[in-house]
């Protein structure tokens, strides 16, 4: 499995992503998930991948052979929606060449993308690519789309993340979301790769990637694990009717 | 769908279910799914379900038809074990029944219940029961089991719940539980049915019904909704490795 969470917020993007791969428990595996392309000062466009690597790695694969080529690829896609269009036919393009009579037989080949950047002349943006090559748009109104293993990490996002969330506290907000994944669910694992971008900057972010034992990360875990209990002890007196 | 949580912890048992059942989201009803059996003084024994309603409704039916009757039934069962084996006994049956070759075909009939109590002369238990009517018991390492839609509350109970928590504590914890699962999915929904049992009591409490805007819950989702995001703002401040 997978967790992959991207934020399309007022002062920029977030994207996190975790890096383990599975085939049954017994089969575990570490691979990035999270892919940038991009024309410092021009464009950025991040991916983000769940669901079956061999397709995964072939459409990023064949996304990057075609940089600079004849037809459109993602440094000449003229607009965001270009650029998402462009993955979702090139998704097309490889669920057809593995998936014929004789292929494919009872495998899920299918596999979900998040894709988020800024191209010059325009806002930045988030799309959620569906295994069919099809998308929908982040809003302000739903600043942030998860692929994977969504549910665990859903209800603190759906607390505290707004369009108006600022970055530190948006990244916060999705290093927790992972934590809560990560323990609840063997199949999401360390480690994470981070990558915040800061709307008009038109900068290429290294990103950072947070290894097991992070010293940073462990001290939130240990932070938000101990600010919780504590706020459940704070929480108001039961009333009498409860425990009749 | 459905969200059921029992939790067998030092000082006693807790149970919370919500109440709603959807066949698709253009049919939603209220129904009960946390059923109380027990003979004051000598036994209690609670029953939550998820999954066909028509099953689970019918395996409650033939067990509250049969107390009292010749055979074996919740209130002459000597242990919770075998409380636990005649409920998947129970279900089997309805199963067989409902489910012949002209029958049933492509409806998933199964369900699932989580049994908790105490019969008198033996600690309290609490067994989760599998669609196939087998079932396993909670131990001191896991005190608590869910049924239903499950992922969106676990984070929260993972964090602050252990065999040793006070009931208090443990009904807080399984309150903030519902919130965010009820937050984030449609398919569960109030009201919520709850009810403690202190350990070797042996009383048949009545429980407590939470209904949509009780004055308590909306208290505890406010506080906590603003504590969160006021702990999230309190976390360590982000090293500038996170930012490149």
């Amino acid at each position: 499995m997978t967790y992959c969470v991207a934020m399309n917020l007022a002062d920029g993007l977030v994207f996190v992503s975790d890096s383990r791969t599975n085939a049954g428990v017994d089969h575990i595996a570490t691979f990035r998930k999270l892919h940038v392309f991009g024309v410092p000062g021009e464009r950025l466009i991040v991916l983000q991948s769940a669901g079956n690597l061999a397709t995964s790695q072939s459409v990023i694969s064949l996304l990057r052979h075609r940089l600079g080529g004849e037809g459109a690829h993602l440094h000449n896609v003229p607009t965001l929606f270009d650029a998402a269009s462009l993955v979702g036919a090139t998704l097309r393009e490889v669920l057809e060449r593995d998936s014929g009579p004789s292929l494919g037989q009872g495998v899920d080949l299918g596999c979900s993308f998040l894709l988020g950047g800024q191209i010059r002349g325009a806002a930045p943006g988030l799309f959620n690519l569906y295994p069919q090559g099809n998308f929908i748009e982040a809003t302000r109104d739903t600043p942030y789309f998860q692929i994977g293993e969504s549910k665990y990490g859903k209800p603190i996002l759906d607390r505290a993340l707004q369009h108006a969330t600022p970055l530190e506290q948006a990244l916060r907000c999705a290093l927790i979301s992972f934590d809560s994944t990560i323990r609840s669910n063997l199949s999401v694992g360390m480690p994470l790769d981070v990558l915040v971008y800061r709307a008009d900057s038109l900068l290429i972010p290294e990103g950072y990637r947070v290894s097991e034992g992070d010293a940073y990360f462990e001290s939130i875990r240990a932070f938000w694990g101990a600010g919780l209990r504590q706020l459940l002890g704070e929480l108001p007196e039961l009333p009498d009717q409860y425990w009749l």
